[in-house]
């Protein structure tokens, strides 16, 4: 079995298609999405690992899941910090953020410092639907990240990576790797390139959906919200 | 440590607060909800003990996270049946049985013989803001899930009892006992009068919220959205 990965115009046709006749809100989607985050961060940094965990949130809805992320690990025990730069006046981001606030998690503008304090890192940069530069403030965040030695989680793809061909041949993010990556729904071809530890985590996908965009539902188990698989896109 | 509960009208309050101040939606509110419900079906009856699960969901919230807990259950690898006779033109609900029909998850006409062949039921009728008197077609639903030996898991409140006195003294519900409860956020005064396994779900509670209405957060565990607890509301 080879590993099946969705384009970033196929994952950008689901996500349309998920909230149109799918019948699902933006809302639900996110909320599984984060949801999922939560749980690989869980997986691979336990409590027991340290609590602190820094969210670096885009402006789009790779940032939303995790702010959704850092609400859930609040709950779990954990003791999240959140930057969020560039924050859209768009409703759902606003409340999602505030959400956060009613939790006292802080909100912090200098990226580097907070690293240094970090015992895990969340990027939630950029997703699928990046392409071209990576605008400010951002490379210095992926620059820090790529540099750091804290652990980091990157939401369906590494911030600054080229959905399609992987990590950029030059300047920042060229040297980015992180240790642990979320698919959302279905890989991105750029997993080819990725040698971390892998989840699969967005467990609502219907197999008709499945089928059509030709990409296999993976072997969840029990209640699991993700799954962990091998290069080859089966369960470890 | 005596268990604290939460009346009716505090429950509408604490609903209203979170989807205003707190900034909440009711589709994140109802799919955390609804994955909650799904959690415990899952607990206290995994899949080897039988596949099918029968819902019985009401015209309104607590139905909604019966349709919920119906997709979730459907994605572990359960056969969900659902029984929605009062389907409203509310535009959450209708989404929500448009994902349970992409998942070609079957809507059934006749409660009592659909519950010849289920294994475990889910009464998502009525919930909170359930008051006053059975109306049709819920009670011969109600006398079927109480006369009936499948197990049946109740949402927030078995359907038909009083928030604050439990059974009604006389007709129907007065002999309605289901096997498990899931009270949502927080248990409703009626559990002084409930005999089964209960389980407390909806972890999206800030510490201070709980204090504002004056009951406790639940010792949750790792990533679990729901606990289970003794007659005094503390973890078993």
């Amino acid at each position: 079995m080879t590993l099946k990965t969705l384009s970033a115009k196929a994952a950008a046709a689901l996500d349309r298609e998920l909230m149109s006749t799918g019948a699902f809100s933006i809302d639900q989607l996110m909320e599984l999405a984060g949801l999922s985050v939560s749980q690989v961060v869980h997986r691979v940094h336990p409590l027991s690992k340290g609590k602190r965990i820094l969210v670096a949130v885009g402006p789009g809805n790779n940032g939303g899941d995790g702010l959704v992320a850092a609400r859930h690990l609040r709950h779990y025990g954990y003791q999240p910090t959140v930057y969020y730069p560039k924050r859209p006046k768009n409703d759902l981001y606003q409340r999602l953020a505030k959400q956060l606030e009613d939790l006292e998690v802080p909100f912090v503008d200098d990226f580097p410092t907070a690293l240094q304090s970090a015992d895990h890192v969340i990027d939630a940069v950029f997703g699928f639907s990046f392409s071209g530069e990576v605008r400010e403030p951002f490379p210095a965040v992926i620059q820090a990240m790529a540099e750091s030695k804290v652990p980091v989680t990157s939401v369906d793809a590494p911030s600054s990576w080229d959905i399609e061909e992987g990590p950029p041949k030059s300047g920042v993010g060229s040297n980015f790797h992180p240790d642990v990556l979320i698919s959302l729904t279905a890989p991105k071809p750029l997993v080819k390139h990725f040698k971390g530890r892998h989840f699969i985590g967005g467990r609502f996908v219907s197999p008709a959906i499945a089928k059509k965009y030709d990409f296999d539902v993976p072997a969840y188990e029990g209640v699991d919200q993700i799954v962990e698989v091998g290069p080859d896109g089966l369960k470890l």
